[in-house]
């Protein structure tokens, strides 16, 4: 059973962007006016849709509707794509009987190539149709890319003033490093919330969630949080013990969509948690654990089942954070491998690879100079991934 | 016909560190005492030869032979590898008749596992009998790990005073994002010239090509080139004109073995040379070509010959470098793939596919925001890659 928050409706069209008869346009609508939160790429180079969504957040923190598409990125597409963008919340607006600044756009897809108009007119009125039909999932499989299963975590909360519901979905397989956010996500809840409260939930939870995790290093053009709170519940998280519980929760569902991405990784057969702790700064902790996470050579080490400690040694070594290396502790899957500038004079291949096997494999260090820590979610590097994306576009 | 510098002798020897029957210990002696230079890893890991060599180069910057073993790296292996190594000098210099503070050792190999002194002490004795019957080629060779051929540039020079050589070697496949160095380099002249213009002339020439070139993002814990000077030639390279036709003549050395790296990177099939100018300085236009040359799309893309620019613009969107989006300028191969903001008009795919089938792709921005200008040589993202390194240790 999945706890779907209350008050919100689903839609969904083929346009046939890529593949036809392939959903590919996804509506989420609000009944009532909700508090609308968003957190976005960090990229210098943000696409149409992501420009829009922020001055329109910046404009007024509600909105009635999130708007998908999958197959088209709307990015470095100049003024031309500003307004592609705008004319499609004026469609999709149309067909949900709402005005077109209630919608939130968002957009996944190649790179660089205008939206095909035609394909959007032609496909808007579905939207109309499908509403109220059409399921929660079924947008979570039209924002889908690469993505081999679609992205769901859903769950409730009893408040002091009554039980809310969290319901989130992604999509992410691919361009997979999010800073401030992740390939889009959706995060919707029926608790009453005041905007400003609903933003510092979301960028709490998606540091700590979608922030946190990499598949290959490259921080995308569109990635996208958008988040709504409609207060169909009629329960308010408005005193401190109530927001912190609903910020826990949206953080689950968070950390829940997160893993699935890294699980479904492109040609990915691998979750490493990668932690690293008694560095000088958080700061510090998350550019080791990412000069580990991005490591080809780390990545490919997983993918071979290899407990090549030395791979992650080295990654370590060349971060930029700073450390004693006699201090540094490495332990995998528990097993102390490496201390005071030596290995374990243990059979470190035989007690390893049974960790090696696991789908999550666990990679601890300590740097032993301070007490910032951060972990990261990291997939692992295999031929899959290079086929992936050496014929991406073809 | 190579030219190899006058006063130099060679050896080699066959240990058996991971494979039998294969040299994997290579010497390179200097007839008299020569001007001594090196350039390290900046990795916060530095292997046991690495301490060794800066220790010895700091005592007295001239010396007599230069050592290499291939199989192990000597890496990450505590005071036991530091005494190794000082061992492994004992050995050497025995057999060539020279005392053990006059040898400078470098390592490759996997990381973390101690020296085979065994090996080390039964193969020793074959360098002595090799010396002189040797060829520069063969230490090339022996210093081989995943590389597929031997790395090698020779050139003459005419200075005022009459004519020297310049020699030199590496090797180097993958781990391979050098910091001050690369995996292991030879330089060889018999220029006269004093240790303190001899290293200035090395760092020199090593920032402008193993420093300007990657093949997977990965510093390695024994990047080293050193550089031995003997004056064999009789000629000095004293005055000003003479140092600077001997600094790009090591120039020259230096970058012909590094274009090599990358067209023997492991898996490679390419070689994108990424010239970004226009950035604010220097360091940002390397930061914004390091984050084109390691992102894992745009190499994956470069392998499958498509010519996806919009990997290419993220991965500078996200590199960090300072620029105004619409002030970007993307060429391929020379076409105009992108400017103010959105890409042009033409049929890109068509015009750029002659230049995605070359071996080398030539990738060329302009930021728009001011002097600072580097070009990176960069290797593809191969299934191979993966193969090679998936199965490294096995």
């Amino acid at each position: 059973m999945t706890t779907v928050p209350k008050g919100y409706s689903f839609a969904v069209a083929a346009a046939g962007f890529k593949r036809p008869d392939r959903n590919d346009i996804g509506l989420i609508l609000s009944h009532g006016s909700a508090a609308a939160a968003g957190v976005f790429t960090k990229n210098r180079f943000q696409a149409a849709p992501v420009l829009v969504c922020k001055e329109l957040l910046a404009e007024r923190p509600v909105a009635r509707a999130l708007l998908v598409n999958s197959g088209q990125a709307n990015a470095c597409t100049g003024e031309e794509g500003l307004a592609n963008c705008r004319a499609t919340l004026e469609l999709a607006a149309r067909a949900a009987g709402i005005s077109a600044n209630e919608v939130l756009p968002t957009s996944t897809g190649v790179i660089g190539a205008q939206l095909k108009m035609d394909k959007w007119a032609a496909a808007a009125p579905q939207l109309g149709q499908s509403l109220g039909t059409a399921t929660a999932m079924d947008v979570a499989k039209a924002m889908m890319t690469t993505d081999t299963f679609p992205k769901f975590s859903a769950k409730s909360v009893a408040l002091p003033g009554g039980e809310v519901r969290v319901l989130g979905m992604c999509k992410g397989a691919g361009m997979i490093s999010p800073n401030m956010a992740t390939m889009l996500g959706f995060v919707l809840t029926d608790a009453d919330v005041a905007p400003s409260v609903w933003q510092e939930i979301l960028t709490y939870a998606a540091d700590r969630s979608f922030n946190a995790l990499t598949v290959d290093g490259d921080t995308s053009t569109n990635d996208t949080v958008l988040a709504l709170a409609n207060g169909a519940s009629r329960v308010a998280a408005a005193d401190a013990k109530s927001v912190k519980l609903l910020r826990e929760c949206v953080l689950a569902v968070c950390q829940e969509l997160s893993y699935r991405i890294v699980q479904d990784a492109e040609g990915g057969t691998k979750v490493a948690h990668i932690t690293v702790a008694g560095a000088k700064s958080a700061a510090q902790a998350e550019l080791a654990a990412r000069a580990i996470g991005n490591s080809p050579l780390v990545k490919t080490a997983l993918f071979g089942c290899d407990p090549n400690w030395g791979r992650i040694v080295a990654a370590l070594g060349r971060s930029g954070a700073e450390f004693d290396p006699q201090a540094v502790v490495l332990t995998i899957g528990g097993v102390l491998v490496f201390e005071k500038g030596q290995p374990s004079p243990e059979d470190l291949d035989a007690l390893l690879a049974p960790s090696m096997r696991h789908q999550d494999v666990e990679i601890a260090l300590d740097l032993g100079a301070g007490r910032g820590s951060f972990t990261l979610l990291a997939s692992d590097l295999t031929k899959r991934y290079i086929e992936i994306n050496a014929d991406y576009r073809t």
